[in-house]
């Protein structure tokens, strides 16, 4: 795919200024751009590094006085970005539509038009899966779940029974939903596993990460909110409830029955312990442990976790503590001495 | 499923006080029980919630004086709700006994009777399984596993060569078994894999999540003893050798030929550093980090983990260091003050 | 197998020292071999334990005076031991050469001589497979990737489009290369995903275990350096280049676009944040958090992490604050009592 500048910035909807006729084949960033890639700036703070990049052509938000290549100007830089990005994406072949003759799809599934179920997957009894939906190879999608529509679930993706998803949902490879969570009772000197009757519910627009587990519910279900996103390698346990728009990081771990509220957003690798509630919009950084409740809006780091500001300040005090130390035993030295002398007058 | 309470009593063995003929479909926690629902009191700290609750009947340890409503008395709520959730578990086509006309079964392979194999299974040379197992669609079973009766392995199980499960064994969808360790030696300028001719066995009752790894010792096995059980996303090294009734807690490190006892806890994402020994009935609390032998019966938490209550104070004073740090700035001019006096004394 | 140890000796190139005519049948660490075993003595610090072993030989760098049972001896013990497991290996039945009849292969795919593709894998449309590459059952690669010579790729690995693997590479099983990154732009209230065009591009001999994810590049590719070994359930996002002969310990996550040198080695459950830079040879500890570029040849421990030694006295200062804090209590009478004595004078 080769576009002029011109041709681009009709296609984005920018106000070209600068030579149009310039010819791009994708897109890069800034330190990386040669004479045939368009480049952005998505903050000012990278402003200055533009004149320097050797990019064919620039997507700015406003318009830079003497810059030396075309610019195409628009409203929305990340939105601009999003569209050049689709139009310069390596072409690929469409999923074929229909079920692959090495698929197997079980008795009463109903499987609607436009679908595309891969070589080798499985369809369980009772299965709903929606228009338009993608089922790689090898996906195992057991009875009775429900998918909406637009849906794509790639490559070894397995889906347990009774797991209802929405509509334009992902899920990427080798990903587990609806596996029975960890909750056992001891009883006569074994552990026993507590039966989880419940499901998993994911509601639209939600994309999770490959290789991530999603626990279904012992009671109910455990429920992933609207538009939330989910990075590789989550662990989300039996009964959590995740609320509509959260970024869940990689390698993030979220113990049973956890309330979390919308917007939240989770770290790498942080860990939130069984039965807390994390309010809207809170924040936590990465590698963080958190124990107890978080009202909304708050800003944690650590573990266990704090105020983000009381973190940084009992971070630095930690690093310094060698030095308090030092302090402490100097100031013991000197009131020995003015003990010493106090004595002396006596 | 729809019992009336004296049905569900007699089902559960409990003894009932109250109207017997209310009609239950399922089993719901206190807070979101309905009057179709059975509910339980697993302490006592909850039983305060329970006349408030809409709960159309109850499983608890003691009569309780007053209530409006049914109770099932039993002996141990916890094995009364197994039973109570098993009755009312959703239905679900027992899975078909036999090898699927997909499924691959290689040379020599003992299969016993009563076993299901799903579409797509590979079972390699050799390998035998017990009676009764249920080998989901997509598992891998290389040459001469050896699985006990009982089993089941969930969608997508990789089980690499020479590996050995007992009875009894659940493993979830997507986890491998047997993979080689991670063991190299530095020679000539390049990492060596170190070949692990060693296995994994695997004992009985043991239960393994979602897409956990356990890989195969270098020498002799790497083994997970009878009964523990093992959630999501876990990390088990080489030659690791676990003992009997563990709870390993999801995302959890185990390092290379690390040695636990029996009734051993981990709480969630915790590390323990290669080659060290934890004792019988040691708990560790989620994200501690233990890097040296831990004796029989201690708690630990941290990273590096300290004995629990050492760590709660060392917590408790670390959150107070903006203040201790104050406190000696003050102490500091105080002490200045005394110097200035003295000096003008002289 | 069983070899004398004088058959031993010549096949790994020892000098042998004693009675070659004794059977060795597998090789065994020093606290359990037996008397068919062969043992080795990888440093010094083992070599008083030798005397108590039952192995019927033992594998030396120098000769043991007065030692009562053959050694083998060798330049690099390494090296030897290496051998040594390979010539003890278990028997296993070399991949059958070619495409089984269950798996899948796509239009202008191009699979070189020797390849063994297994059960159910599914090839897509343009992959290019090197010689004597083995693809496992259950394995999907993805439009237009290629792999080099000699891989060997577990079963149930995933393989997105354009990705390019080089030679002597191995997957390990359920491993995910080529994920799109987590990438969002926050846009009318919703997060909307960033196609990421980029690919992976993984070099030779690079070795990744079970259950990892490495995510496709949004610009460019995600690299992964020649030599660099990669252990269970990492973590590796989009952008991500990593240099040669790293060592990347379980669980390990690196955010996007950091860059890391050679030979850095990262202990199990370490975390980069995004974007930073890893200087050549450095090794962080096992937990670690790294928010910050570090120097070549740096030594890190902690979350946040110090240099080490630095890390090491914060520990132990932090474990000492109880007594700190006590001290700083202590100084305070002492100094109210030098007070009050002070104002007792005027």
């Amino acid at each position: 795919m080769v576009l002029t500048v011109a041709q681009l910035a009709q296609r984005i909807g920018a106000e070209l200024v600068g030579d149009g006729a310039v010819e791009i084949n994708t897109v890069a960033p800034m330190g990386t751009a040669g004479k045939s890639e368009v480049t952005f700036v998505a903050d000012n703070k990278h402003m200055a590094a533009l004149e320097s990049s050797r990019a064919g052509a620039v997507i700015v938000a406003e318009r830079v006085e003497g810059l030396s290549r075309p610019q195409l100007i628009v409203k929305n830089v990340d939105t601009a970005l999003i569209e050049a990005l689709n139009i310069f994406a390596p072409k690929l072949k469409p999923p074929p539509e229909g079920i692959d003759p090495t698929a197997k799809v079980g008795q009463d599934a109903k499987i609607a038009r436009g679908v595309s179920v891969g070589p080798g997957a499985v369809i369980g009894d009772g299965v709903e899966i929606g228009e338009y939906c993608v089922i790689a190879s090898g996906c195992q999608i057991h009875e009775n779940s429900k998918l909406g529509k637009n849906c794509r679930l790639d490559s070894n993706v397995v889906v347990y029974h009774n797991c209802t998803i929405g509509n334009n949902v992902i899920i990427q490879a080798n990903s587990t939903i609806g596996s029975t969570g960890f909750g056992y009772s001891f009883i006569n000197g074994a552990h026993r596993l507590i039966p989880h009757n419940g499901g998993v519910v994911i509601e639209d627009f939600v994309e999770i990460g490959a290789n991530c587990c999603i626990d279904r519910a012992k009671f109910g279900n455990t429920i992933i909110g609207a538009g939330t996103k989910i990075d590789n390698l989550v662990q989300i346990a039996h009964n959590v409830v995740i609320g509509k728009c959260c970024l869940i990081v990689g390698q993030v771990g979220i113990a049973g029955s956890c309330r979390l509220g919308d917007r939240v957003v989770l770290g790498g690798q942080v860990g939130l312990a069984d039965n807390i509630e994390i309010g809207d919009g809170v924040m936590v950084g990465g590698q963080s442990g958190v124990g107890r409740d978080v009202p909304a809006g708050q800003r944690l780091l650590g573990s266990p976790a704090t105020e983000i500001t009381e973190a940084a300040k009992i971070y630095g005090l930690t690093r310094r503590l060698p030095k308090l130390a030092e302090l402490v035993r100097q100031l013991r030295k000197r009131i020995e001495k003015l003990e010493v002398a106090k004595d002396d007058k006596k």
